[in-house]
C-alpha cells in the first residue's frame, strides 16, 4: 500500500538527506543557482542522460562515472548556465566541480549543469559556491534545493510518497524543465531518491522502466536537450538478488510521472495538455511513433492552441509517423467522442467537442486496429506564447 | 545553354497544352477551384507522391494509374477539398473524376486534390465543373490554372525556362504550397511539364533525382501532407535508350527549384527564410537528417522568427538527428562568420551577425568533419502569425 502522492514535499522526504543551495553570481538576476544533495552514506545509483549528440561536458562526465561506480553519496548542480557545447575546458571545469563536491561533502560524486549553452562556465565562482554551501547542509533543504536547479520555469517540481507496508519506505523526487529561453536553457533534471535498499544493477532497470512510463510520455517542443538527466538513488546493497520491497517500482512510477506531469504543466506558454492514446498497434514501437508523431505536430499544436477540434491534422500527423496504417480500419475519438469511424468521417456533437477542446485537458484515442499495444503521450499546445518566450527573449 | 529561369510564365510556356479553370462552389470564397491540363497528344508522365499513410484517395488512385501505364495526356486538379479522409466515397468521386476527365478531355488522365481533409466532396458541382472547363480549353491558360489550384497561398507560383542547343526545348511547371489552415490544407502541389522527348523509365529517375534536390530540401513544419504531389510531363517517347536532350536533367533541377523555393518564400507566417548547408557528414543519409534536425526544430525556428542567432539552439537540434557526432570536430558559421570552431566557442561580431540575422535569407554552414557528404535544407521561422493562422481560423 502506498500512501498518495504529494507535491507537498519532495526529495528530502526520503530519510538520510542533506542539501544546501547559494547563489554564485552565475544567473544574472543574482536567484539561487547551486545547489547540493548529501547522503548520510554512499547510496546505490541509477542515471538516464539525454541522447542528444552533442551532450555537456557533466552529463558525459557523470554517466562515465556511473558507468565505472553506480554508487553516490553527493550531487552537484548547478542552474544558469549547461555547461554545454564549451570544449575541452567544460570537461575540466566539470571534472573540478565533481572533486570539489566529493572533496567537501564525501564521494561517490555526480554534477548536473542546466542553463545557457555555449557560454564558458564562471568556474571560480562555482565553486566558491560548492564550499560555501558544503559548510550549511541541512535536513530541511527542499524549498532552497528545489528552488535553486530551476532556470525559466514559473514553479518548484516536487512530489513524495510513503509505503506503509511491513517494509515501509519513502520515495521523493525533485525536476526542473522545460524551459530552453536564452538561449538555450537545457533542459530537463529529475532527482528521485528512495531509501529503500536496492543493488545497482536492478536500480537501472527500475530507471529504464520507470522513465519509459512517466519522462518519455511527455513532449513540449520535441527538442532533447545537451543536458538532460534523470538520477535516481536508493539504499545501498551488496545482494543482487533480495527480492524488491513490494510497490517499489509501482511507486517510482508514480513519483516519475507526477514529476513529468508538472514539468508539462509548466511548459512554455502552455495553456492546455493534450492526452494522446494510441491503442491496438502492431508493436510498442509504432504505438510510440504515433503517439510522438501526433504530439509533435505542429498543426496539431496550434490546432490544440486555439481549442478546435482539428481531427484532420490529428490523423495526417499519424500518417507521417512512417508506420504502416490502414485507414480504413482506424478509429479516433476525441474526448469520448466518435469523430472516425472504421475510416468514415461521423457526424457528431460540435458543440461538446469544442468545449472539450476549450478544457485544460484534451484526450485523443487513435485505434489503429493493428496489433494488441499501446501507448501514450502527453503535449503542450503551441501557442503565440511558446513563440514569444523563445523568439523574443534574445541572446 | 540555358536562358535563365523566368517566373513571368509557367506550364503553358511549354508547347501543346492548353488548359481552363472554373468556379464549382466548392471554395467558399467563390474563387477558381477546378483546373484542367490537356496535352495535345498523350505525353510520357511520372509522379512522386506523399509518403504519409493517411495518403488522399487521388494520390492513391494516380499512384496507381501511373504505375500500370506511364501516360498521361489529361490532369483534373480541384482545390478547397482534398478528398482525403473520406472513406469509400472518396475512392468513388476521385475515380469519377478522373473518368469524367478522361471523357472529356482525352485519357490517360490524372486527378490531384488539395483542400479541406475529412470532408465529402461535393461530387456533382465538381463534375460540372469539368464539363464546364473542358469546352473553353485554351493556349493562354497560365494565369487561371496557376491561381485554380492554390489554397491559402498568398500568390501564384510559376516559372520555366528554355535551352537553345541543337535541340531547343521548354521546361515549365506551377505549384501551390505552403498552406494548411481549416482545417489543413493538404498541400504541395506541383506539375512540371516540357516538350523533350523521354521514356517514361527515364523520366520518372529525372523526377526523382529533380525532387530530391529541390522539393525535398525545403520544409515549413515539418508535416507531410495526405495530398502532396509532384507531376512530370515529358515528350512521349517509345525508344527507352534515346539519349535526353543535353542539359535536361539540369534544367528540370532549375525549375523544381525555383518553385520549392517560391513555396517556402510564400509560407505561412514566414518572415524569413533560414538555408542550412551541411558538408562533411558520414552518408549522404546522415547529412540530410542533421539539415532536417535543424529545419525542423521549433526552437531553431522562433529564434529565427526573432533574428537571433541562437548557435546554440542549432547545435543542440543536430544533436538531436540521431547521427553520430563528434562536437570537438565540428565547425559552425553564421553567415560567413566562425561561430564554433572545432568544438570551440568562438569569440565574434556580435553587431555582424545580429545583421545577418536581421535579413531575409540566413545561412548557416554546419561542418561535422566525417566525411564527404552535403545537404542542403531551407526553412522558414516559426512567427507568432504562423500560431495566428493554424491557431485561429477555427473549423
Amino acid at each position: 500500500m502506498h500512501e498518495d502522492v504529494t507535491e507537498s514535499t519532495g526529495l528530502f522526504a526520503v530519510p538520510g538527506f542533506t542539501g544546501a543551495a547559494c547563489k554564485t553570481g552565475v544567473k544574472p538576476s543574482g536567484e539561487l543557482d547551486l545547489a547540493l544533495i548529501r547522503a548520510d552514506a554512499p547510496m546505490s545509483a541509477a542515471g538516464m542522460f539525454t541522447t542528444n549528440a552533442t551532450a555537456a561536458a557533466p552529463v558525459t562526465l557523470s554517466r562515465a562515472a556511473l558507468a565505472a561506480e553506480p554508487h553516490a553519496r553527493t550531487l552537484v548542480i548547478n542552474s544558469g548556465n549547461a555547461n554545454a557545447l564549451t570544449g575541452p575546458d567544460g570537461h575540466t571545469h566539470a571534472q573540478a566541480m565533481l572533486d570539489r563536491a566529493a572533496l567537501r561533502c564525501g564521494g561517490p560524486a555526480l554534477v548536473l549543469s542546466t542553463g545557457v549553452i555555449g557560454v564558458p562556465l564562471p568556474i571560480d565562482a562555482v565553486l566558491s559556491g560548492i564550499d560555501h554551501a558544503s559548510t550549511a547542509l541541512h535536513r530541511e533543504a527542499g524549498p532552497e534545493v528545489s528552488r535553486a536547479i530551476l532556470t525559466t520555469d514559473s514553479r518548484i517540481k516536487q512530489c513524495a510518497l510513503v509505503a506503509t507496508d511491513a517494509q515501509p519506505y519513502t520515495i521523493g523526487g525533485i525536476a526542473k524543465g522545460s524551459g530552453m529561453i536564452h538561449p538555450s536553457m537545457a533542459t530537463m533534471l529529475a532527482v528521485i531518491a528512495t531509501d529503500a535498499v536496492v543493488a545497482p544493477r536492478r536500480l537501472r532497470a527500475l530507471l529504464l522502466r520507470a522513465v519509459e512510463r512517466s519522462f518519455h510520455e511527455i513532449s513540449v517542443d520535441g527538442d532533447t536537450s545537451t543536458n538532460d538527466a534523470v538520477i535516481l538513488l536508493a539504499g545501498a546493497s551488496s545482494c543482487e538478488d533480495a527480492p524488491l520491497p513490494i510497490g517499489l517500482e509501482a511507486g517510482l512510477v508514480a513519483v516519475a510521472r507526477s514529476l513529468a506531469r508538472q514539468i508539462i504543466e509548466d511548459g512554455e506558454g502552455a495553456t492546455r495538455v493534450m492526452e494522446i492514446h494510441i491503442t491496438r498497434a502492431r508493436t510498442h514501437d509504432d504505438a510510440r511513433r504515433l503517439a510522438r508523431a501526433i504530439a509533435c505536430s505542429s498543426l496539431v499544436k496550434t490546432a490544440l492552441a486555439g481549442a478546435d477540434p482539428n481531427w484532420g491534422r490529428i490523423l495526417s500527423a499519424a500518417g507521417n509517423a512512417d508506420v504502416p496504417l490502414e485507414p480504413s480500419a482506424m478509429t479516433l475519438r476525441l474526448g469520448h467522442q466518435l469523430v472516425f469511424d472504421r475510416g468514415r468521417p461521423v457526424v457528431c456533437d460540435d458543440a461538446a467537442l469544442r468545449a472539450h477542446f476549450a478544457g485544460a485537458r484534451v484526450r485523443v484515442e487513435l485505434d489503429v486496429a493493428s496489433g494488441d499495444h499501446r501507448a501514450r503521450m502527453l503535449t503542450t499546445d503551441l501557442s503565440r506564447r511558446y513563440v514569444e518566450i523563445n523568439s523574443e527573449y534574445t541572446t
